[in-house]
This record gives structure tokens, C-alpha cells and sequence, in this order.
């Protein structure tokens, strides 16, 4: 198995977790899509994003296929065709669905993928009441899991995503407003610039060295020499990202990587996505509509490409891959206190009027920083045998890493070492920045 | 209005006829949409096929802009945005929807459409009570039931290809199935070869001459010389086109159009639209689900290029529309004894066992029949003023004629004079053959 | 063979013509690229333009492919990859150069494929001096010396368009300017709207029906049923048009097809293919360079779309192909005084001061005439046996019917049955506009 | 100025170097195209691929835009238009012909570019033959040249496609054959397998350290932490990579990057680019026209995709950049003894006979070898102010180091320091696979 979990002894005594995990994981991502009415779980307006209803069914083909196909003697298909209509992009196991069709499918209907679901969670609720499963199955229930938490974000984006596409522009919550909004009360710390607060250099370990599980993409943990550097100690907001573009950061070409000036023209690109201009003011689409932009809390939907120019017109850079581990080491950042999925916030959240600004904040959760740092394989990295080789290894080129988490990332998902990737183009995750800057001096 | 009505005397004594019709219609195009899901009406897996919910709600804003916004004072839209997400292709009525981005809107949801139906339809109940209204709102609202019945033939072939797409092949009608396949009793008039029956040459008058309503595409009347010429008794079977198949029709360029040619070895093309080859037989997806190919039903959803080729194979050739309409006059077709949508076979059906070899059988129902003519105006024609000008006259190039109406046009909206269109490489409507053949003699 | 040659009747007695005229077509087509550098011979802007190096080699292949191989034993190959390399379109000769490919060919050189022309022609000479040949191989040079003439008028098209690219604006030409500038001295026929001559009703035969040779396509001549029609006098002129653009013709979508408004948004169409303005002033590329827009010159370089918007604009309609035909032949249209390839003006001309009003001009030659007919097969049309079947028959559908004639045909290439065809949105060629309009009273 | 010269003191007392290393470089580039006809340098096959006449002027347009027009008064441009004409990628420096259109514009034609070339070359002679220039213009003039040929080793890749796309197969040089067929001896360190040689871990420094000339991307000097690894000592040769192709490795998703994979699949790709088989023995065309593929040249031509994916299937990897440097600085790399654009080889050359296996070959020269590290900004880099700004920083993102320099690659040009970058899926260059491997044990 690929995915390394240090110290995952299946607990014996005692009861065991697994069916209560296995059981809440699996009902936080039917709730996801409980606001949703059936036609919103069928619709693909973009290649990046996929029908909910897909999500559903693809993660819990991810059981059949890994676990109840391999483990559960008897086990009955729920049917036949679904190996090829829900098999995401494991070359190993046979044809599928061409990414972009996903949203042409119109059946089996979401009825039909709830009912698939039952049908898995019985079958998984009978294997894990097994008291004799050696600890390889422990391994691929926990990947499972970390699996479907990475869909409940997806989940999460793509509805967004789906939504948006109406000029309706459609509340998936209606209850709660936005904390974007209630910006009466602006934080010092916002209405100053960011501090920087200083790393030293030096060797410093990074990757997956704690215990429990990791993804095998966090390995081997491995030495880097960091010269030293600054870190802001928090995330550019929208007030700091509305100077950028009010200031023509869209229209000069000279802050920007090439192709991303030439996606920007051809796009026409001139605020982050889902930012709207209506009499004068600029407007985001979110979770709970339509809402104004709030200017403390952090900027989120930018590609690579505007967080470089961002970071550039700022004169400042982004972190390196190794840069952030390091300082989310040094600052000790934890998930406390970060904007979760579970919060159903679906936004990153101003910081509070209190917060300390000699301490790094926002570190884990709210948005995923875009790092200057390719995704490529650790040193020592290899790809596992078999269909979940293709889990990670393959992706290993062209992309950027990301770090942090995000808004919409399960809180118990996300770990300092954890890496993220999208292309540079890539705009619906809760993408931000993290200003970084390096300091003049001697190397260690 | 560009739509003529000769006869549209609006009745006045008596019971107004308008309601009941007006009921009828409407109710049959819910009535379509009734075995599917929610899923089933939001997706558009390619750009021709529209969501069936769009259908609804279009044919529903049909009503609204043209009638209730210009005849019912008072009247309240159901929701202001509608006119932009339901207007077709109108540029008189402002901007829309990319065609293309049809399927990427799962807002509003199908229930609200329905609302949106009821809406109006109460409001068109109350208008259609009054007694004082001017002629032209009865053009209207003929217009508008047409524009529905054009509607409720998309809307059948539409759902068929959007069942399609699912490897599930899921049936549309459970209960009853397709005629196709009761071919036991296989006619004596498949059994052998179609007879060829003469029209005589001469000057005929094409296009609408009759009372009640037309399409403005239909006029003006003229005449026009036809040389004599031969046609067939009956549409081209499948047993007919498996011949073309198996002795290679698809891979002899000498029978096909360039462009043809081109796009069947650019999509591999080897059978028309919905045939697949199992276990050495052939199917055909239909309505029913997944059905055996019936050797003496007509062979349908073929484009113009494979009906051409298909005609030169077999050393005819297809007719023309004059020669068509001429044909259809001189047979005295009508409308009785053909498939239509009422039916619900959604398949055009053999003939039966007792058909008189000496009539010329299904110019009307069953499949539209390509003509060798373009789709352009008739002598006479003109653009009518406003939105309505843009209803058929921008449509008058590079396209086909087809004519006579298929399984899947409600028996009522068909004329001999119809006029219907597509592009040259259409297969998703019940497209079908019709051979034709010159009579090698003198000119009148 | 698929081209007719109704009196081809072999010369027999006396000096043979056909040496000389051989030499003579030949010598046309190496004159027209004598202006041109090596590097112009090469390129292919868009794929409707040829390189005229490939022009001059593949009407050579066409003489080595149907006359030497069959004809001349012991012909030897000038190089054997040249077939594959210069077939156009035939795929009964087997596999080819991709049409989009033709222009990255820098291989052979043009010093090579003039040394091809010379093998040819050495070779062909040889031939034609031989007393003993069938009438088949005269039908066969015959129509060899037609479809260079063809492609004589594509390399004065295509140069033009390799030229105009480069923002040079290079003259193909120097000496003489276009006779497009003098227009000091404006015809009164200009000065004033253009005359309506009748044309009777009737049943009138169309198609070849002289002496000598013919494309297969002007074959059978047929009746057609004309209703009485008028035409103008003349072209439209650029002065003409400019009220057309003035007045906003490109902006209203009332006057267009469908096809034509979407292209003509897409492409930013707002005046003729070649037109740029220039401190406020229209100027047009030619092969005399960059000149003003002449306003008493016929229009040129529109697409149909054009074409059919200008004549809705103007209230009048583009005439069908039977009409042009009949027009033309009641008007004793001949090909005296119309401009012609042989001129080298490369530019419709006005017409003279003294230009009756009552004539029907430029019938013949200046511009090719769109017209509002598909072109499809004429009633009898067949394809050829063998690989000269692919000649016309397999582009009988999708295109439009252009007639007369334009400055870039050879005089002696033209006839009043001659069939031009090209797609709607085509402009590279020396296309104009004559209008006509239907007299509102009893068909015949 | 962006690029670096550490050393740049201009030369005061005795003979300027400067001329004669102006008039060397500016003939090389000339040199280069003097086998070409002028039809070969004006099509452009791919948009990778710029016509040669363009490289000619557009390397002299950098002299006119950076020296001429900035440091030699009254020097009169060439020709307005060319400013626009042959700027490559500088948004700096206004409008310019898009990069896919290079190939369509024939004029000007060679003969004008080469007499730009003289105009601009003796305003050059004349303005080195100043003493009285500050210093900055020797940096520029350092730059141009390195420019200038930097463009010489495009020249020698792009001739080599635009000939390969003719059937013809046409030699660029027919004097010499390629060395990679006289193979009849064949070394024995290509007979067995390649020997690791190790290089310990450390703290490392890269970047340009020396004196002369470097690009901006070179700096700043930095050090690295490097694990101990080992280093093949040779290249990876046509055998090693037949005998992956041989045993699927283009058929084999497992050792593929999935957008290689998928890229492979959609493009066909089953051997090296310009590879072909011919009754079952591979050739390869190369500057000397089609030969057959010699087993101990080293593979050339590849993809980052394949020489990845070849690495997976030996059980390998690419160095990163680090390693490679650190490498060739600790075996003390040189250009003597590498093939190099000079040599007129145009092709990786094998290792002779008596190779000491002990030593790290082909470091320099020969195939740019492909790393896997990301072509990203090293610490302290900042991008120039000015049009300079664009030569190297915006492209640092989602391209791969390459490193050390090819046989097309002007021997003056190399340094152990030099980053080269190309996408992923580029094949044209001289690319070739060095393996790398981690040694299992502890970290420093």
C-alpha cells in the first residue's frame, strides 16, 4: 500500500473505532449535499468539477473496489456497470467515463447512488464488526476515509461551482449569512499592514515524521537547508488584494508569469472568481449568495498566477514548499482556531480584533496557500504496486503545491505536512496567500 | 405575424374551442416528461439535445413574452430572469444563454419550472375566457400551440439521446414494447423489393394552399415544373439498410458526399445512430431500452449523408421536395394509418402484412424523409417584422428539407406542405429514406 | 469521363490546335507566379489557400496522373512521392498531403517542381504530337486545360491572400496601379440607383447546350419553370455598400442568416474581406498594394452571408442560379468587355461613363454572382466511373451556386452555364453581389 | 541589466575583442542557413518552430532595439514595420505577429532579412569601433550574442523539423554522414551496463560562481543540501532505449506521469521523435538525411514524459538540477570532448572505444539532459527592469530544467551553471536521459 500509516495498530481491546469513523465520515459527505435538489447533482459545467452525485457514488465505489471487493467474501455487486461508470482515473482497473462527460449522465439518479451507498455502508458495517481482519484492511479503511474526506472538499467546491452558473445565483445555505460580512467591527490587524515575522535558516526536517497516517506524497520525511526568511503573519485580504487590482495589477503585464498574462487577456480576468461588480462595488458569489466583499477577510478563488503577480506588485514572493513546513513547524501551527468545513463558515473568516500579531495565524485552515514550489516526489518516494499507485505518483508534474487546508477541509484532514496540489491556472479551490520574503544576508 | 392563418376566423358563437386545445397541448408535453427523473431534464450531452426542463420552461416563456406580456394587461412575470434563460434564439428579445451552456444550469430546478407552467397557464386560462379579443391573438395563440408540438417532437428525441449516453441503456416506457421486434410475421412488401410507382411530369402547385394554419415557410404557393419521376412504395427497411451495411457501404467513399465521407471516418461511423453490435447481432437503443434490430421496420436516425450514400448504393436516388410534395398530393397522403407521437411507439413501425403493394404507404408519420433539397424560401417569402421574423427566416441556409413528419410529431401539427429542416449531418430525429428515381424520357 | 464534350470531334486535317493551346494554358499558369519571390510560393495563411507552388505542381500531377500514365508508354515518374505529395482530393488515388498540411511542405523546392512542369510538358508535347490518339484522350486534355484554368484563378486568389498578410502590404504588381483609383470621372450609371430590367416568365431550358466542352455539372440541360423577375443593371457597387455598412449593416441582426450574424460577431466582420480604415478612410488591398476604395467599382470580397444581408437590406434578393441563367441568356450575355485574368487588373472594374441603362452589364466576368441556390446535382447528373468522378459530384451539398465569372477567370474558361460553388462564409475570392426581386403579380 | 557579468571590465588597452566576436557570431548564424533554400526558411510546422528567415531578423532586430536605437545616434531604422514584425515575446516593447503566425507571412523575404542583417551589422562595426562606450553597452552586447546564439541552436532544431516534414526526407548536410552509423566498432562501455558512479552528500553550492557572462537565472549563488546519490556515467543510448520500447514501454500506463500518458496515447507516440520502422529495422532522419538508428549513440529527441518514464522502467530517476550541478562541479565537467554545434555533427555522439568508465561522460555537450526539477526562480533572483525583465523570469513556471548543453549548442555558450527549460511534452531539442539514483542510507 502506498500510503504509509506509522503506527496504525488495529486496536483489538476494547471497542474499536473504526465503525463509529467509518459511519460519521460517510454521513458528514451525505450531508454536503442535503441542500441539494436532484438537478445539482448532475451538472458538470467545467472539466474540474464533478456532478455531487458522482462524488457519492465514486467514493463509495473506492470501498467495493478496495476493501468489500477484496475482504468481504460473498460480497454482491450492488451492479455490474458502476466499476465503469464511477472509476475516477485508475488506468489499472479498466476503462471509464471520459472526465469530461461526467455531466451527460443523467442515470443512474441520485436515488439510485444513495441506495448504492447503503448497500456498501452494510456491507463495510459487516466487515468491520470482523474482530480477524489483519492490519492491511485497517490501512485501506483509514485511506478510504482520508479518501472521502478529500471528495467532502471537492463536495464543497464543486457545489459552489454549480451553483454560480445561475444568474439566479442560488443560496445553498440560507439560514447563516456569511461572517464576510459583518465587517462593522474591522480588526487592528487588518487595518495595518501584516507583520513579518522572521525565520531563522538553517537544516530543518520536513515531510510526514508524527504518528497515524499519511499520505504516501508526505514521505520520506527528509532534510532541506532553509536559508532565512520572513513569513507575514497572515493571509492577504481582500482589502489588500482590492489595492492590487484598483491599482491596475490586472493590466501590467510585468508582475505576471507569461502564460498566466496570457490567460488573464484571453479570459479576461479582472478580479478573483465569483467576484462581481455591481454599481461600483464589488460582490462574491458564496455558499449563502450573494454577498459583498468583505475587505478583512482573506482573499480567496485566485489562481497561482494572480497570487505570483499579487506577491510580485507587493514586492514579496510566496513561500517555498519547504519555507512553509518549516515555519508552520517553527510557529507550531495547529488546526485550533482555523475555519473548517465542519464550521459551515464556506468562506475564510477575518481574523478576530484580538489576535496577537506577533503570532503567525492562519497557518492550517481558511484557504490553501499557494506555494513556489513544483509537485514533484520526496526523495525516497515511490509509487505503491497495484491500482493505488496511481493514487498520488502519477500527478507528479506541472502542478504546484498548496498548503494549509482550507474552509472546506475536514479539520481532522489536514496536517503540517500536508501537500496539495493544483495546476496554476486553477481557481475554484479556497486558494489564498501568504507572503514571504527573503532576507539579505548571509547564507547559514 | 409572420405565421399565416387563412382561415383563422376566431369563433364566436358557441363554445370557443381555444381552451380545450390550449389544455390538450399543454398537458401533452408535461405528459412527456412524465417517466423521467429531475436528473433526466437538466443535462444537454451534446449541443443539439436541449434539457428537457429548458423545453418546458421555453415553450412556457413562449406564452408569457408573446402573449401575456402584449395581451394580459396586469399580468405579473413569474420571475424576472426567466427571459433571459428561456428565450431560444431570439436577438429581438435580447441576450441569452449560450446554447451550449444549456446542461450547466441545474437552477431553477424542474419544480420551479412547473410553477412557471401553472403560472401561466392560469394566466393564459383567463385570457382565453375573454370574448373581446382582436384576431391576432388567436394567430398567436395557434402559433404558440405549434411552437409547443415542434417542442414536444424535441422533446421526445431529445430524452432518447439523453437516455442514451448511460451504459445502463434505461428504458423511457417500461410497460409496452417497441413494435420493432414482433417480427415474426415479417410482411410480403419487406420480403421482396419495394415497387417503384410513376408520378407523371408536369406543372404542380407546391406549398400551403389549404385552410387553417401554416408556418410562413410554407408560402408563398407556387408553381413548379417536375419532370416525371418514380418513387417508392414504401420508406427504406433495416433489412434494406443492413445490405448497404454488410456489403460496405461505410467504407466505399465512392457513394458519399466529401463532407459525409469526411465526418463518418473522423466518428466512426459504421451503422446509424443507436445500433450496436452484440454478440454479432444488431441493436438499437429506443425508448423501450436496448431492442433487437427489426429487419422490416423503416431504418431511421440516419443523416443525410448515409441516406444519399445509402440512395447511390442502391442506384436511385432521393427526391426532391417539390417531387415530394407533388408525390404526396398525387398518392392523396394522410395522416391516418402512420406512427405518430400519440402512439407512443417512438419507433416507426413495418408495415402490415395486408398493404396494397400499389399505394405508395408513410409519406406521413413514421420518419421525416431527407429531400435532395436546401432548406431556402419559398418564392414570395418574407421576414415578418419583430421577434417572430427571426422564427424561421434566418434559418434558410445550408440546411436540408425534410418532410412528412415521424413517429414523434403529434398527428395534428403535420401538413403535406410542412417544411422541416437540419443540417446535413444530423441523425438524432427519426430521420428516414425515401428512394426516388429520374424517368430517363423526354421533359414535358 | 464525367466532363461532357458534346462536339469533341478530334482535329484531324491540318494543323492539330491542341499543342498550342497546351503550351499556351501552361505558360499562363508559370506567368501568373513569375511576380512571385520563392518564399511566396510556400505559404498557407488559412486552409482555403493553396501554396501557389503546390498549385503549379499538382495541376502537372493531374496531367502525369490521367494523361502520361495511361497514355504514354514508357512515361517514367518524375519522382514517385509526388503523387501522394500533389493529389488534391481524390481518394481514389490513394492517401495524401492533409489539405492543413500544404503549407509546411518547404520540399521541393519550386526550382524542383518547375522541373517537374518541364518533364510534364516535354513529355505531354510528345504526346500530343502523335496522329493516332482516341477522342478520349482529346476529352481528357481538354478537361486537363479546363482544370488549369481553374487553378489559374485560385493562384490570383490565393497570391492575394499570401500576399496580404504580411503588414508590408507588398504589391504584387508595381506597374500598373488597379483601375479601382481613377475615379475622378464617376459614371452617371454610378452617380444614380441602379436600373431594374424585367425578366419574362416562362419555362426555360438551363444547362450546357452548346457546342464544345462542359463540366458535368451543367449537365442535363433541364427546363425550369422561371416567374416573371427583374435584375439590376449592374453590380453592386463599393459606394453601394458603403451606405450598407454606414447604415449599420453589420450591426443589425435583422438582415442576416443566423450562421452568417454568428460568424460575422466571431470574426468581428465589418466591411468586405481586405478593407481597412485608415484615418477615416476606407482603403483596400490588392495586388497593386494598398488602394482607396473606388466607389464606382463593383464590390468584392463578401461571403454570401453579405451578399443575402446587403440584399435584405437594400429590399431586394439575391437571384436563384435558374434565374441568373435565364437572365443571362435572354440578355445575350457575353463575355466581351467584361474583366478578365488575361487583363491583369485583378479588380472588377466600373463601368464606362457611356454605359447604356438599358444593357444588363457585367453579366460576364468582374465578379463572381452569388446566387440563392444550393449547389446540388441538375436533374440526370451522375458521378463518373473511376477516380474523375470525384471531380464535382462528391461537393453537391452545403455550398451555394456562383455564376459569371470574375476577373480572375480566364475569358475563355467561362460560359452562361457555367457552375462556380463555394461555402457561405467564403470571401477569398473575387465574389460581388447583383441584385434581383420577384414581380408581385400571376405566376405564370 | 538582468544578465549577469561579473568580470565584465571592457577591454581598454590593446585590440577590442568585441568585433570579431560580433562578426564570429553573426556569421555562425548565417553559416547555419547557408544549405538552406528560401523556401525553407519561411514555414513554420509547428508553432514550437519559427521559420529560419525569422530567427535571422529577429536576432538582428534585438541588436537595432537593445544597442542601436539606445546607444548610436542618428542611426536610421531598416524598416518601421519590423519592430512589430520580428519582436519575439516582449509585451515591453508593443504588438507583435502571434507566435502560430510566423509561418504565414512570406515577405519580407530572405534576401531583405539578410540586407537588415548588413544594415544592422555595419552600425554595429561602427559603434564597437567606439572607445568611448560605458561599460552597460558591453553587458548588452555580451547579452546579444549569447542571444544571438542561444537562436543558433533553435536554427539548427527548427531547420531539422521543417525538413522532416517532406516525404523527401531531404538532407541538410549531404557531405558528411551522421557518426551514428558507423557502429561497427561499438564501445565496450555501451556493450554492458552503464556504471553508477557515487557522489556524496553535502552542502553544495550552485549557481554561477565564476567569471563572464551568465544569464539571470543563474543567480544568485546558493547553497543546497544534497543527499549522497549516484550518477550513470554515460548517457542513455538508442539501445538501452530500444530495449524499453521493445519491452513495452510505450504501451505500460505504470511508468508514465498521467498527462505523459495521455498525451502519448491521443499523439501515438511509440519511439523518440523523427524515429521511423521500415521492414522492421528503425531509422531516424536526421540532418543528414534518413539513417539508421546506431545502437551506441545516446537517445536524443525524447520528451521529459518518456526520458521519466524510461527512468521508472529501469528502475531509476532523473537528477534533480542540484545533483546534476553538483555532479558535473565534483566530477569536473568541461566542454572539451563533447559534440557541439561547431563539430557540424548535429546529432549525440557515442563514446569511443577506450572510454574510461571510471570518469562521468557527456556531462556537457551532446543532449541536454532532463532533470526533474522545476524551472522555478533561485533565492534572491529578481527580474531586471525593462524589457530585459521578460528574457528568463516570466517563464519560471511549469517548465523543467535541462542541463548541460547539446550538439547544437555553440561550444562558447555551456557552463556547469547553465539552466535550459522546455514543457514537458517538447521533443525537437537534442533531449537525452541521464540516470540517477538515491543511495539508501542515512542522510548527511
Amino acid at each position: 500500500m502506498s500510503q504509509a500509516s506509522a503506527s496504525l495498530a488495529a486496536p483489538r481491546a476494547a471497542v474499536s473505532p473504526w465503525p463509529a469513523r467509518y459511519r460519521a465520515v460517510r454521513a458528514q459527505s451525505q450531508a454536503l449535499c442535503a441542500p441539494l435538489l436532484p438537478e445539482d447533482t448532475v451538472v458538470q459545467p467545467v472539466i474540474d468539477v464533478s456532478p455531487p452525485k458522482w462524488h457519492l457514488a465514486h467514493t463509495t465505489w473506492f470501498w467495493e473496489t478496495f476493501l468489500l471487493k477484496e475482504y468481504a467474501p460473498g460480497y454482491q455487486l450492488f451492479h455490474p456497470e458502476y466499476a465503469f461508470l464511477f472509476n475516477s482515473y485508475y488506468n489499472s482497473l479498466g476503462s471509464r467515463v471520459n472526465r469530461a462527460d461526467r455531466g451527460t449522465l443523467s442515470r443512474p439518479p441520485l436515488a439510485d447512488v444513495v441506495a448504492y451507498r447503503a448497500h456498501v455502508d452494510a456491507a463495510m458495517a459487516a466487515l468491520l464488526a470482523r474482530t480477524d481482519l489483519p492490519p492491511a484492511v485497517y490501512e485501506l479503511v483509514e485511506l478510504g476515509l482520508q479518501h472521502e474526506q478529500q471528495h467532502q472538499e471537492l463536495l464543497a467546491t464543486d457545489i459552489k461551482y454549480i451553483l454560480s452558473t445561475s444568474p439566479l445565483a442560488p443560496a445553498y445555505l440560507k439560514s447563516a449569512s456569511s461572517a464576510d460580512s459583518d465587517d462593522a467591527i474591522v480588526s487592528p490587524l487588518h487595518a495595518k499592514e501584516a507583520a513579518w515575522l522572521p525565520v531563522p535558516g538553517g537544516i530543518y526536517r520536513i515531510g510526514f515524521q508524527e504518528e497515524g497516517f499519511c499520505f504516501d506524497n508526505e514521505l520520506a520525511a527528509h532534510d532541506v537547508l532553509v536559508a532565512p526568511f520572513e513569513l507575514q503573519n497572515r493571509l492577504v485580504t481582500n482589502a489588500d488584494y482590492l489595492a492590487f487590482i484598483e491599482t491596475g495589477g490586472y493590466r501590467d503585464f510585468r508582475y505576471w508569469m507569461g502564460e498566466g498574462w496570457d490567460l488573464a487577456q484571453a479570459e479576461g480576468w479582472e478580479a478573483p472568481l465569483y467576484w462581481t461588480r455591481r454599481d461600483g462595488a464589488w460582490y462574491r458569489f458564496t455558499h449563502h449568495g450573494l454577498q459583498p466583499v468583505a475587505p478583512a477577510a482573506p482573499v480567496t478563488h485566485i489562481s497561482f498566477y494572480e497570487a505570483d503577480a499579487y506577491a510580485n506588485w507587493a514586492g514579496a514572493r510566496l513561500p517555498t514548499e519547504a519555507e512553509w513546513e518549516t515555519a508552520a513547524r517553527h510557529f507550531g501551527a495547529t488546526p485550533a482556531g482555523g475555519t473548517w468545513l465542519e464550521s459551515q463558515r464556506f468562506d475564510p473568516q477575518p481574523l478576530p480584533a484580538d489576535a496577537d500579531p506577533a503570532q503567525c495565524h492562519q497557518l492550517l485552515g481558511d484557504c490553501w496557500e499557494w506555494t513556489y514550489s513544483a509537485y514533484h516526489a520526496y526523495p525516497g518516494y515511490s509509487r505503491a504496486a497495484g491500482a493505488l499507485g496511481e493514487y498520488n505518483g502519477k500527478f507528479m508534474v506541472n502542478q504546484l503545491v498548496l498548503r494549509g487546508g482550507s474552509c472546506a477541509t475536514p479539520e481532522s484532514h489536514i496536517r503540517v505536512s500536508y501537500r496539495n496540489f493544483f495546476h496554476a491556472d486553477k481557481r475554484w479551490q479556497f486558494t489564498g496567500i501568504r507572503l514571504a520574503r527573503s532576507v539579505d544576508s548571509v547564507n547559514i
